[in-house]
């Protein structure tokens, strides 16, 4: 059966998702011209919402949105738009999104500077609305998140992660954001300890499977649809599940052979050869497996709440995120 | 007279200045190797600790320290080290503190990543003592100071500083953390919003002040003492108060002449040309005298306490910064 698209499973809370659009845009500006003139650039591209989206359903399951829950909603995608001009300095990507990114415009120094701008009004909606227990969530995120990426960057450059850090970085790099997400949409509405634990917990293992599919995406996603050429992972050294798993998998001779294509610099690299090993060795099947599993680890921590509309929607997010091709 | 020099100015508070830095250096590690190997190297530049000596003045002339002046002190300090390590990527410097950069050695990728684990770090700080009242003023300061920079690097880029611009420029990215330093300092012991407000005004000034000699420095600095090449301010085409002043206040030949060499290439610049150009316009003295005016608007600020061997500190403190060479 195919699983519902994005707009499908967000129709019941659009309503809710037109007024976080509407508060988000207010909470992004500045007194400075030259930052709102970045912002604006930015602003014109649209991401898929997935944060928001999260925070407001997971309010919604909890008990009903309130203000809390939209600054909660601001507050993520500021963080999440932040990370996102970040990583463009970070990984040098020439373009996000489909559009060139902000760093080969507009330089490091304004990417650096606008995402240490967005998470600085993100943290202010928070304070502002004495969200203290946001905060306390946030700032951990944000450190684990950076930590996540170094660990990543460092397992790169010596082309050596295994499974177990695989699920580390990731948990880390994004699983840490869905949870918060999750979890500040519980927050936003109640102080049960087992609701909160229970969408935190979802929302983990939702970005784990979140992750592993962006990673399959970059075997065989098609690059017209995700906006960005197949095999990044490859050329930038970057050893994802597929991968990891393929190479422990198949003969030591044909793994000696990738790990001789991966040293190589990135214009000698037969990418489609590495992409075809993954492949044939099962990392595809075996990835898409996991992304599965951790999707039904998310479920299963909804049975919790009652059958409601709401809890359709968390279910059908889960299968999208499992099943979709960008 | 000669003013004192650092280490006689922050004697008095010694033994606190030794708890804080041994309270700054259990609170920046990680769980994760990669982080701490990036950390150790940082640990080994040591700045001049300006910030945490005014956030234990600030506290001892409104009362006295406590555990919220050190976890205040912490903040700040490892908010300064985020910015320092941003402002790497930010400036493409090759240096700093006479070291070789962080991006130069790890690349963009690592600074940006460890300026956000550190801010997220100095943010945890006061999110587990409860000082909501430091996270209030402190987000709005990383607002502010990426607004300063941001401001800046567009008037770089266009040469069309004047002096209005330059002291938005200057109060954004330098003032607002030294004021929020003094800020912090009383708030950390004291609700009296007279005195919070006078060490936020002296903050501010004082702040001012620091970039002003930070910015003529850049000029009639020694390399050997600042540990930079003179004229970095020429090379990147940034206008500040001598070159904005010396400008305005020769014919129109000769200022004719330095834009000139300003819109070359940094290679094909004439650097000390620049550099005589403004000592013999008078770019030095009107700053210094500018940097005195902020200096003495800074001591009036500490009028309302009554005097004391701090007091004197932080007035010595002023003069110092006035004088500074390096």
């Amino acid at each position: 059966m195919h699983s519902k698209n994005l707009s499908e499973i967000s129709q019941i809370i659009n309503d809710e998702l037109e007024q976080f659009n509407s508060q988000f845009k207010k909470s992004i500006w500045s007194d400075t011209k030259i930052v709102n003139f970045i912002i604006r650039y930015l602003l014109k591209q649209k991401g898929k919402k997935i944060r928001p989206l999260l925070v407001i359903l997971s309010s919604k399951i909890c008990g009903d949105v309130s203000d809390r829950t939209y600054r909660g909603a601001t507050l993520v995608e500021l963080l999440h738009t932040a990370t996102l001009v970040h990583d463009d300095v970070v990984d040098e990507a020439e373009t996000r999104r489909g559009f060139p990114s902000i760093n080969a415009v507009w330089k490091n120094k304004a990417a650096v500077l606008i995402g240490d701008y967005l998470l600085a009004k993100g943290l202010m909606t928070a304070v502002d609305g004495n969200d203290f227990d946001f905060l306390r969530v946030i700032t951990n995120t944000v450190k684990r998140m950076s930590e996540g990426e170094l660990l990543q960057s460092s397992k790169t450059r010596k082309l050596n992660n295994d499974e177990e850090t695989y699920y580390r970085i990731i948990s880390d790099k994004t699983a840490s954001l869905l949870s918060t997400c999750c979890e500040v949409g519980a927050r936003a509405v109640t102080d049960d300890d087992i609701k909160i634990t229970a969408m935190r917990n979802f929302g983990e293992n939702l970005g784990i499977a979140f992750q592993i599919r962006d990673d399959i995406l970059d075997y065989i996603g098609k690059k017209s649809i995700i906006g960005k050429p197949l095999g990044g992972d490859i050329r930038e050294k970057k050893l994802t599940l597929p991968l990891i798993y393929a190479l422990k998998n198949s003969s030591k001779e044909k793994s000696n052979e990738v790990m001789k294509i991966l040293k190589m610099k990135e214009r000698k690299m037969d990418v489609d050869k590495v992409i075809d090993f993954v492949i044939q060795n099962g990392g595809i099947e075996y990835s898409e497996n996991a992304a599965k599993e951790y999707g039904e680890k998310a479920k299963k921590e909804l049975l919790i709440f009652p059958d409601s509309d709401i809890k359709s929607s968390l279910l059908e997010l889960v299968d999208f995120i499992i099943e979709r091709t960008k």
